[in-house]
C-alpha cells in the first residue's frame, strides 16, 4: 500500500510553503523546491499547477513570481490534499487481468469504506500538525540554507 | 494510492477458496484459481504460501492435495489477511530519494495512523462479507465451470 510519487511531492510542496519566510524575501519557486528537496522540476511543476488549480496554493507568474500557501497551514485539512493529490483510481486493478468476478464483487465497495476511514483519519491533522516541532524546524533549516549546487564553486548567496 | 499485487491475488485466493465445493469434490488447487482468474502460477504459489504460514489456509501436498480454507470465512477478518498481504512498507518513500526531512518528519506518523484507520475499517468486514451475495454466486460459478482452455479443444471434464 503505498501513495503515488505525486501525492509524496505535493506533500513535500505543501510543507516547503508553510515555512515562515523574511518579510523581505522573494516568493519560493519550484527551482528553489526541487533543489531543496532534489526532485523533479518538471513533476514539481504539474504538482503545483494542480494544487493552485484547487485553491491550496497561489502561484503568480513572471519576476518575482513564486508560490505561496493560499490558506494558513491550520486551514488546510490533511487528508484534503492528499485525497486530491491521490485521485480516484481503485485500490486495486480489477481490470488488468480481467477478473472473473469484475462488476459483482464487494471487494471494491469494502476498500472504498476503507479508504474513506483513511482520509478521514487524515483529515483529524492540518498542515499546521504535520509542520509543527521539529519538522518545522528543519523546513525552516533547508529554506535559509540552501545546498551548495553540485559541481558549483559559487556560494549560496550569488546564485 | 492503491494496494499491491500480492495482495490483489491472496484476496482472490481467500474468496475462492470461501466457496463451498461438493462433499467429494477434490481440493482447489492452485492451478485451478490461476486458470479461473487468469493469473500467474509462479505467484499464486508464494501467496498461497503466505497465507498458509500464517494459519489462514491449509496447504496440503501430493495426490489429492490442495488447499482449503483453515477457518470459516466468518472467522477470517478481512483486514487482518489485507496487512498480512500488504506487509508493512512505508506508504511513501522518504529515501529515493533521500528527503531533506528524512529522519524528523512528522508525515510518516501520521499516515501510519490513517492506515491504522484504513485496516480497523476493513476488519469490520470479514471473508464471509466479501463474498456474500451476488460476489458469492459468481465464485460459484467460476468454481463448477471452468473456461475452455485457450487453444484447446478438450472438455473441461477431461482435463
Amino acid at each position: 500500500m503505498q501513495l503515488t510519487r505525486f501525492t509524496d511531492l505535493g506533500v513535500r510542496v505543501l510543507m516547503y510553503l508553510s515555512s515562515p519566510r523574511a518579510a523581505d524575501a522573494p516568493l519560493a519557486t519550484v527551482g528553489e523546491i526541487s533543489e531543496q528537496f532534489a526532485v523533479s522540476h518538471h513533476h514539481l511543476v504539474k504538482v503545483a499547477n494542480i494544487l493552485a488549480q484547487h485553491g491550496w496554493i497561489h502561484a503568480a507568474r513572471g519576476k518575482g513570481g513564486g508560490l505561496r500557501l493560499a490558506h494558513a497551514p491550520s486551514d488546510i485539512p490533511f487528508g484534503a490534499v492528499v485525497r486530491l493529490l491521490e485521485g480516484d483510481g481503485d485500490l486495486i486493478d480489477c481490470a488488468d487481468p480481467p477478473c472473473a468476478l469484475r462488476g459483482g464483487c464487494n471487494v471494491k465497495s469494502v476498500l472504498d469504506v476503507a479508504r474513506d476511514a483513511f482520509f478521514a483519519a487524515l483529515d483529524r491533522y492540518t498542515l499546521a500538525d504535520i509542520t509543527a516541532g521539529g519538522t518545522g524546524e528543519k523546513l525552516a533549516r533547508i529554506q535559509f540554507h540552501p545546498p551548495a549546487r553540485a559541481g558549483s564553486g559559487a556560494p549560496a548567496a550569488a546564485r
